[in-house]
């Protein structure tokens, strides 16, 4: 069975992640489409509004056939070490391409890149270095210097994000000398970062999100798959709560309050004495207030919330090891055909699967599970707390 | 000037307490009453209903001349300690007298009491290790060791809990060759830890937070004086709120689950493994339901709610030094006959008096700072917490 690997975090699953993954499967000429999907924490280092597993049901129920869990340690990361972590696992699980939307929407491009790319490796990290210097934050100068190097050379614009993340998976793939085909889509109608609902009913996450907190869930009902709308009304209806920031900003000031520098100078891309930064932001009334306070030209939004995803979640530098692979393919949900795929292929696979999780994996799955428990914290109600503590051993992967 | 020295928490002052104030004055032949008082955690382990500066007001509404804050690290402890550091700052006062309130009501006996236990202090300690290793706690050891060694032989019953206290006190006095004179008061109508509201309308501070939580403020009237009634009103009118052990589960559960047993050995007084006993009940929908599951024979209640408020407040075992002296007098408030004592004595008082916190106090007050920080984490209104995570530093002592 052909099967064509996505990386997503659906966030929540909408109109162009169905669209997304239709096109994946046709264009690549696949039986089935494997997920590889972030956790309950996000690459841009945010809790995800829904927990992983209704995340992969809404998944399943339009057009996904397996949703692998990227681990914590892939997800909370530069998009490079995000892309590396997610090619791993589709390659792992036996994909044999891997289909990315971008804004560019044609390959040829992308692979042009690659060439030029590797032809002038070092120029552009002289250049990347050069630009830091400068005062400007690792994205911020690795995307002035493509521009610089490579602007209409390949004819991929590498400013665009999507295009960006997109990159980072062919060369991923291409660096761990992966089967794998690459593929990419054409992103229609929204920008990732648009936050007005486009009138074509695909519209971005980050649009769709708002509507959810500001307007309330049914507002988004024409921009989501039905799939999506009904399970979300039906988590809230069972107590379940939207997540963001603010919910677990108490936890950070408790933290923040009543650490040392030196300990917090312990969490993982803790560094360059931000420390000093945050706790003396720490009386904040809002996560919000807060994130305006510390935030600066060098230290981008996004750094700042990953270093306090990992604050959050305790993940400290002796946590994480530097050039690691994933070791093990966490299976949230199946469709049927996945369930047939999995019968078939999961001898061949590189790695183990995990369908449910059980004492012997606490160690192997630290970081992930704690990761969960710390979500949890961010339920008011202490008796859905409760249950979604140890819902990483308690839930059943999602069987369709 | 005169001045009486008495111990307190105030949590909060009530009828008895009045009582107290008034009778050390008299029996003493004190011109004014000056307390030390537990800040914002007390003795047992537990968070105060209000903060500080309430509680230091209204005894000063109510017959009370000075109140000095005992500093958390001998706050937060077990009676010898807790004693040792009230009655140091007491002598450092210039207080001529202490006085107690205790079942027992004469001094004779302490006093009795203290030549026996010098007497037989090698038998004594050698009977409580005997008791420890029959798996009793440490105050039940010592309370069956004092039991069977001199029941019936100074006449002083040290299985109440007051005259246990005192004789602290008394013991302390002596072993730091204090000046000041013993006294005790009978304490009337209540046990300390008798949980119903009494008809003489003298009630245990234990009942009148119950009735408080349980049955609104409006049921406590009788049982405090008019000033704790109406500063309590207008704290709550003005957004404050009654705290107790709940308001505060989260941050112990959060910290739970996402520590590593070695980091919570750090914690001060977190010994012989009960990390692990804390991480495995960390899922509780409850604090209660927690220290139910949590408390044994060996770990007391109060032991149990002591560690717990040191890894609230993440004070570490490097930040406590064994068998260190208060070296400041921090003063929450007084009135005009305290002032003119304060000017009057101020310059012969073994310790400095501290009136308004500053940043230059900020290491020597580290340890109270923090933890006055970490008690504002129990207000739920974002902005009402700001408020009160710089408090110590704004609030000037209350002066009537």
């Amino acid at each position: 069975m052909r099967a064509c690997g996505i990386v997503v975090e659906y966030n929540p699953f909408h109109n162009g992640h169905l669209i997304h993954a239709q096109q994946s499967r046709q264009k690549t000429d696949s039986e089935l489409v494997i997920a590889v999907m972030s956790g309950n924490f996000l690459q841009r280092g945010e809790p995800a509004i829904l927990p992983k597993q209704e995340r992969a049901e809404m998944a399943l129920r339009s057009g996904v056939d397996i949703v692998f869990e990227l681990p914590y340690h892939f997800a909370v990361q530069h998009a490079s070490i995000f892309a590396e972590g997610a090619v791993k696992l589709l390659h792992a699980a036996g994909c044999s391409s891997i289909c990315f939307g971008s804004e560019n929407g044609r390959i040829k491009p992308f692979l042009d890149q690659l060439q030029l790319e590797k032809e002038y490796h070092d120029v552009l990290q002289e250049t990347i270095r050069e630009q830091m210097k400068l005062g400007r934050s690792y994205p911020s100068a690795a995307a002035e210097s493509y521009r610089q190097l490579f602007e209409h050379k390949a004819g991929l614009d590498l400013s665009r994000p999507n295009n960006m993340l997109g990159y980072q998976y062919v060369k991923a793939a291409d660096l761990n000398a992966s089967s794998m085909s690459p593929y990419t889509i054409k992103r229609t109608a929204s920008e990732y970062h648009d936050e007005s609902l486009h009138e074509t009913y695909i519209s971005s996450a980050t649009s769709i999100r708002k509507k959810m907190f500001e307007e309330g869930l049914s507002e988004v009902k024409k921009h989501v798959p039905e799939a999506t709308f009904l399970m979300t009304e039906s988590y809230i209806n069972d107590g379940g709560q939207l997540m963001n920031w603010e919910r677990y900003w108490p936890f950070i000031q408790h933290t923040l309050l009543t650490s040392s520098p030196q300990s917090l100078n312990n969490i993982y891309e803790m560094e360059e004495g931000i420390e000093y930064r945050l706790i003396a932001a720490a009386a904040s009334s809002s996560f919000h207030e807060f994130m305006h306070q510390v935030k600066t030209k060098r230290y981008t939004w996004t750094r700042i919330q990953r270093i306090l995803t990992h604050l959050l979640t305790k993940t400290l530098k002796t946590d994480v090891q530097q050039n690691s692979s994933p070791s093990y393919l966490r299976m949230l949900g199946m469709t049927g055909k996945g369930r047939e795929y999995l019968n078939m292929h999961k001898a061949d696979f590189a790695l183990p699967v995990i369908s449910k999780l059980s004492r012997k994996h606490e160690e192997l799955c630290a970081i992930d599970i704690r990761a969960s428990k710390t979500y949890a914290m961010g339920f008011s109600d202490p008796v859905y707390r409760q249950k979604m503590i140890s819902r990483d051993f308690t839930a059943p992967p999602v069987i369709l």
